[in-house]
């Protein structure tokens, strides 16, 4: 290594050097592995030298720091290349880089946040460059913060529609702080892309979609080089650099070739391939520290009052408009932000909008770019409530998924849940989120059925971290709580105390439940009604108590699929069989039609009526316990 | 009406009227509905009303006719305009058309196909021109007929990335069957829309994605004659017209107004908006029919022979190999069809492609386009097979759940689920797709754990309507089934009989449970093992019979999320209380690394031992019965 110990490590013969070290390293860690991708990450080995190494501002001492640039791996899977760049980097030792992908290592087969440099898991193609684009938004318009957001794509994903709702948005929002660099080694996981190397085509998409291309040869430092620098040159859109390159670059006996995506060397393999880069290196990378700017516009440090609505016992107020009542005063604390789905009318996320338009981000009907925005937001460390129909959140269900993995605090709101919508038909009835928000890892599951409990619950989803969400209703409902009242995540409410059988709903079937034990207390039975606003993490010993109390008859009513929801989350509370239950669950069982918020309750068989006669005829019955 | 009455319906004037009659009846339906989008559906009736008179072969008294047109509203909430269209060519009353939204009426709030006219149920939005890509796909390279499919899209829903997906596949395959027909009213929901009136930028974008724009004044039916005139003349790419329009044309009161949209005009004002319109008509439109083209490769009439693969018992086989193989097999079926997301090599269902070249269609990693050339295949009658990651699904779960209301038949398979997958780490683990899946309307949710089990699965796939969802594993397994054997859909099979307790599993956790079962008999402990293929529709009585024959002990094992997958299907199953139960449901509890599939089933608790280990605990523990 004498020639490089006498460059300087900002020398463009440096980089060179150094991208034949991320190569070699790539291919150690991998083969070591046995699994892995390292020809993805010999292709890009070049693009990431001459960015660590003259371009990226960044100390890897403080990961934390505000003023960092951000770098992420929307190509997950050339993670060799990412732990051979934290090794360059000093942040990590060769010896930590050969555990790649072994149990227990943090360097896992794609970046995970567990590992400090690393914002955002990635894997799932085509999230990292929608991730970015919240990412840069908020150093735009909210930290208004130099730092910049570099984003290393694969060219496989550019097939995602998500690619083209992140461009579409960086132009929108002229990102001139986000540069995203295509690595486009023409070869797929099963052979060639759908436009090889014809680069013009993703040049002419890119500039249709408001962004500024940069076509390079991604292996000629010098020309990565200028357009980095050109990138940096404010050109009020996001640059986007198409760089053409080999898949296996650097190793003459796979370069360019099928069959090696995912693949690794095997050892005398291996062996070859680091003769032929030229060998083991152990170059250290000066990554240029950010320059210590003032953060923005200083956050205020006074606590924040947050004055909740309150609703009158008397008014009938829809859940979704609680929500955007609560939201406003959330306002208070700066670190909210909100962003909605081109329906912030219906959401009631208007109301913020109105108010703080600053914190507002539209991003039209492009929900996963919605929850992309969220997540991005919540690395630079607000606090997003991202809000649509509840039923098009299943758009974005890769992308909330992958925000579990990312350890992302981000808050989702969906309105217009289940067949109470009404006429609008069954299209717009989300009755599968409750199963689809409970099945991510470390979620939290509001559904709240009156005003003010909307707005108590909205405050705590503010404090409260990972995936959390929160189903509203359409039409408006009778205040049935108290402004003074306080429901804790993870608590439920009885409503109406009762032995002979508990009703256990929440949201709109709630109200329902409440009629019907009017109706069946007329008749002399006693129905325990059960609001059960936190359906993940649930009430166990409230509902266990429950069934003891009324000999293990339990009725579950919901406005939703009968798999997954509220009919599952009792069930799995009394699954230890300390109390033998029968559980009758009432949900949604044919497709809905149009027509009245009644009459579709009725026709589900989830309406007052229903769930009284479900009701007498489990009490008619015997469990038996 | 006499001066139409001396056109003929063919005249661009007779159009001109038509358009007319199309808004006043969007009006009258939706006014007497209370609810609706009329002024959506104003701005497109001109181009509708071309299309009908004009170009649309399509014979209303036979919609099955295979050389019928198709025509898909993307933009579902026209509704109003799509069922004042059936009104004009005579498919309802006008009297049925006043049904609109009504409860019990087909005409619901967004099309759906219980109306024998529509293909696929749209609303929400950027799903439609999708799944028409699937259709005219199958009429280019599979019907070989002359048919077009031409798709109303309305402006808001170009901010999805799925309709990016679509432009690009439909380039790609140079679709010249397939006219989209862009809405650009300039109003969304809740203002104007990311683009407003700048028609450049779609015009730059459609055709940076391979089709052929035309922009044209969407209100000038001449423009409008010729534009269709050029779609259908070959240009070998796909056509989108991109028509400026008037949200709320041809009433001046609220013509290109804020505030307009989904909302319905009061009596009064529809009453000035029909006489500024020319009063209520009766216009006949009378569609061109399709010639009758004879079908283009006659599909063979002899009865198929299809011979599944067989596995030796002695032989470690993946379930994602014998998919492959099967599929394969199944291609003797003329009307199967396979599909994958650029992982064909992967999922295996690269056998299938190389055997069946015509019948196979990449789709690149772009799941919302796999799962919607998957509905469109469906609507030809074709018999789909969409495969990717098991993950990947969840990209698409909003076209899933979609499809599930459009009646689609559609196989998705997915591979490589679960921790098992091992060193890829927790972005490629599937640890929600059967909650995903469960919740879907009519579904059928399989998880096969060997060889012959699968190859007999997938060949009942071919046969089941509905979405039906095949989870396979990545790892080799143990054949434990002969190859004779049968495996109904709704089934289960009792593995190993034992009365102390019931162990619940499948796939990958079914071969755990039988070593923990062989381990737990050597301490005396007789463990049934019940293998829970068919997830949903589930086996109750087998497991009630469990549950009763082992004195309630139940554990269930799975390698998913605890919530909304196995070990629910089974609380479910059991949750009349007939038999009590104590079910210990093991389950992925922790964010799961990377690491050998061996360290990580250890890791979350559902490996052999950890089974063994909560079964002697179970054992040991009274059930309160």
């Amino acid at each position: 290594m004498t020639v490089t110990e006498t460059l300087a490590t900002t020398d463009l013969e440096f980089a060179r050097q150094l991208g034949q070290q991320l190569r070699v390293d790539s291919i150690r860690c991998s083969t070591a592995a046995g699994s892995g991708h390292p020809t993805s990450s010999m292709s890009a080995a070049d693009l990431i030298a001459v960015l660590i190494a003259r371009y990226l501002q960044y100390d890897w001492a403080k990961p934390k720091d505000p003023n960092n640039d951000h770098l992420i791996y929307s190509k997950g899977h050339a993670s060799p290349l990412c732990y051979a760049m934290f090794k360059a980097a000093g942040a990590i030792t060769d010896a930590e880089m050969m555990t790649f992908r072994k149990f227990g290592s943090r360097l896992q087969g794609h970046p995970t946040p567990v590992i400090p440099w690393v914002d955002v898991a990635t894997g799932s193609l085509g999230q990292g460059l929608p991730i970015s684009v919240g990412v840069a938004l908020a150093g735009k318009n909210l930290d208004k913060l130099p730092y910049h957001v570099w984003t290393l794509c694969g060219d496989s994903e550019l097939a995602e529609g998500s690619i083209w709702e992140a461009f579409d948005k960086a132009g929108h929002y002229q990102l001139s702080n986000l540069t995203a660099i295509l690595d486009i080694n023409r070869l797929g996981q099963r052979g060639e892309t759908e436009y090889g190397w014809t680069l013009d085509v993703y040049r002419r998409r890119v500039e249709a979609f408001g962004c500024f291309p940069i076509v390079i040869d991604g292996h000629d430092v010098t020309a990565i080089d200028r357009a980095y620098g050109q990138a940096l040159s404010a050109t009020g859109k996001p640059t986007v650099i198409i760089a053409k390159t080999i898949k296996g670059k650097g190793f003459s006996e796979i370069e360019n070739k099928e069959g090696w995506h995912g693949k690794t060397l095997p050892p005398d393999m291996a062996e070859r391939a680091i003769k032929e880069l030229g060998g083991i290196r152990h170059l250290k990378v000066k990554t240029a520290k950010p320059e210590a700017t003032p953060r923005g516009p200083k956050r205020i440090e006074v606590a924040p009052v947050v004055t909740l609505p309150v609703y009158k016992p008397e008014d009938k107020v829809a859940t979704r408009k609680a929500y955007g009542d609560a939201l406003l005063a959330l306002g208070a604390i700066p670190d909210v932000v909100a962003m909605d789905g081109e329906v912030s009318n219906s959401t009631h996320a208007d109301e913020f909008a109105k108010a703080y338009p600053d914190r507002f981000f539209e991003m039209w009907i492009a929900e996963q770019q919605l929850v992309a925005t969220a997540v991005g937001m919540s690395v630079r460390g607000y606090k997003p409530f991202a809000s649509t129909f509840a039923a098009f959140f299943s758009r974005a269900y890769d992308f909330i998924r992958m925000a579990g993995i990312s350890e992302a605090n981000i808050r989702l709101v969906g309105s217009h849940a289940g067949v109470e919508i009404g006429q609008d038909g069954p299209s717009q009835m989300a009755l599968e989120d409750l199963a689809m928000l409970r099945a991510v890892h470390g979620s939290t599951v509001l559904y709240p059925c009156d005003a003010n409990q909307t707005a108590k619950l909205v405050a705590e989803m503010a404090d409260r971290d990972g995936i959390v969400y929160m189903r509203t209703t359409r039409a408006a409902t009778p205040v049935v709580y108290g402004a003074g009242e306080e429901f804790p995540i993870g608590g439920s409410r009885v409503l109406r105390e009762g032995d002979d059988l508990a009703v256990v709903a929440a949201g709109i079937t709630l109200h329902e439940s409440l009629k019907a034990a009017e109706q069946l207390a007329d008749e002399g039975i006693e129905a325990r009604v059960i609001d059960l606003y936190s359906v993940k993490p649930v009430d166990a010993e409230t509902l266990r108590a429950a069934a003891e109390a009324t000999g293990g008859r339990i009725l579950t009513v919901e406005d939703h699929w009968p798999e997954g929801g509220i009919g599952d989350a009792v069930l799995e509370a009394l699954s230890d069989g300390e109390t033998p239950a029968r559980v009758v669950r009432l949900a949604v069982r044919e497709m809905p039609g149009s027509g009245k918020p009644a009459e579709l309750l009725a026709a589900a068989g989830i309406d007052a009526e229903h769930i009284a006669a479900a009701a007498r005829s489990l009490v008619g019955s015997t469990v038996s316990a």
